[in-house]
């Protein structure tokens, strides 16, 4: 459990989808490791705060357990849930897809952002799900991947897995998103998210930055993401936002790259739902007004 | 006359207002080195496109040194309107920061992008000339640095000089900036800039996603910059911006971060004159209408 905490907590498992899968599994673990159960809950809930789906997860293999008379029954239980959770990605992502690249037509430049993609999930991805089947349709995409300061997620996990699949894709730094978008070098904006609330979409650090710059220029924002990334009990004001270690913005790979300044690192931001076109769901797409669906 | 040439392009020299000095001192050297002058001048001029300032130094230069008659003559001519460009270039921050500091109140929090201060100038810098007076004159200012990306003036040079003068400074990232302004956490936005067309300020790539947050939030978004920095003749459509080498984002201090996947890299972005609340110059603060200028 431990160590999985430690891999939440330093994003070598990150992104919503796989944290609500990295979750369940966080509590079979503590099963098989005859851990107090609701001790080991809320620490691997307090791993990373704001991504619902960790406590998606959390909370459905919970409940399963609790249905176990012994300790093998709770994990046996578990395990169950926590593997239907993971098969259960996979599919919705397709279903994500499915609907998303009926969003998307031939020719299209989409803009993505940090990574949304299947190493975000246990497969296929949210926004990137989008973006791959509408190319096996057999439509036209170019992808614009922003980098996503601090970590990178955008060059090191999305242009790499697009590149590995052969679509074409441009890196871009994350402040030349709203020129790209002035310039009209893109149609579409598609991201993932951590949290939708009833009042904004809570998604990596910069997102919120392109849906300004999107709603200027009049371009589709859209959001992919499972239902489970949905909390429409909650408000903007009501969910915390990680603030990061700054070591991550003042070092880069070990090496210094600003002298010892206070940081300020938000590892999300929020989008307030007025600037979101659509929000691509596996039960379908989701048009405003939101809020007769919450 | 090569080796600045090389300092330049290579961003070792850079900042519009050192631009417009070290482009009159390149025609000082080529005077020194016995050049054609018209040949070494338009090769300067090619080193970076987009800051105005490269040219109007070079062009002053060049004007004085055509009143000789001898090389000899030409080398003083031109010598002597640089370091009157020099000189020049300190004494007008230093108004730049006068007029400027009465924008800001005691107790602002002002943020700041690239790196508009004394290394970007030959003294005292423009936007970080305007904090500068206004925390001589007494007020409590303090600054959020935004890091810029690929080659982090604002960490590396903004951060540094704040730092070592003992001002309030705290570094983020280039993403987060349009959620601090959502935030609250800042109460002005005051930028350099390279080039100011009747309709547009082109400043460093991610000003103007800056600029679009502080509209969207009614924050003041201020320019501050020397009038050598306006070309009233040009629109926004006749500049070209300077497209950098896809590494500087692929790399970093010689480390590979990305996949070698397509980068698209541009130096400036421009920002519509309608979301500029004022430009600061050193014969005064300019309010909108700006064509009334032109």
């Amino acid at each position: 459990v431990e160590e999985l905490e430690e891999a939440i907590k330093s994003m070598r498992i990150r992104g919503a989808p796989a944290l609500e899968v990295a979750g369940a599994f966080g509590v079979v673990l503590a099963c098989m490791e005859k851990r107090n159960l609701l001790h080991a809950a809320k620490r691997l809930l307090k791993t990373r705060p704001t991504a619902v789906n960790l406590s998606r997860g959390i909370e459905r293999a919970m409940n399963a357990a609790r249905g176990g008379k012994t300790r093998d029954e709770m994990f046996e239980l578990a395990l169950k849930e926590a593997g239907k959770i993971m098969r259960e990605d996979a599919r919705r992502n397709k279903l994500i897809g499915k609907y998303g690249a009926k969003l998307l037509r031939d020719g299209d430049v989409v803009m993505t952002y940090c990574n949304a993609g299947r190493l975000a999930c246990t497969d296929y991805g949210t926004a990137l799900g989008v973006i791959r089947t509408a190319i096996k349709e057999g439509k036209n995409v170019k992808v614009v991947a922003c980098e996503t300061r601090p970590l990178l997620q955008g060059s090191r996990l999305t242009a790499w897995e697009l590149l590995e699949e052969g679509i074409d894709v441009t890196l871009i730094t994350d402040n030349a998103g709203p020129w790209v978008i002035r310039k009209g070098m893109v149609d579409k904006i598609v991201v993932g998210a951590d949290r939708i609330t009833k009042d904004a979409v809570f998604n990596k650090i910069g997102t919120y930055s392109l849906a300004l710059a999107a709603f200027e220029h009049r371009l589709p924002f859209y959001v992919a993401a499972p239902l489970s990334t949905f909390d429409f009990g909650r408000e903007e004001k009501d969910v915390k936002v990680e603030e990061r270690d700054g070591d991550e913005v003042r070092y880069f790979s070990g090496i210094p790259v600003a002298p010892p300044v206070k940081v300020y690192n938000p590892a999300f931001d929020a989008t307030p739902l007025d600037k979101v076109s659509a929000i691509i769901t596996e039960k379908g797409v989701i048009y405003p007004p939101y809020d007769s669906w919450s």
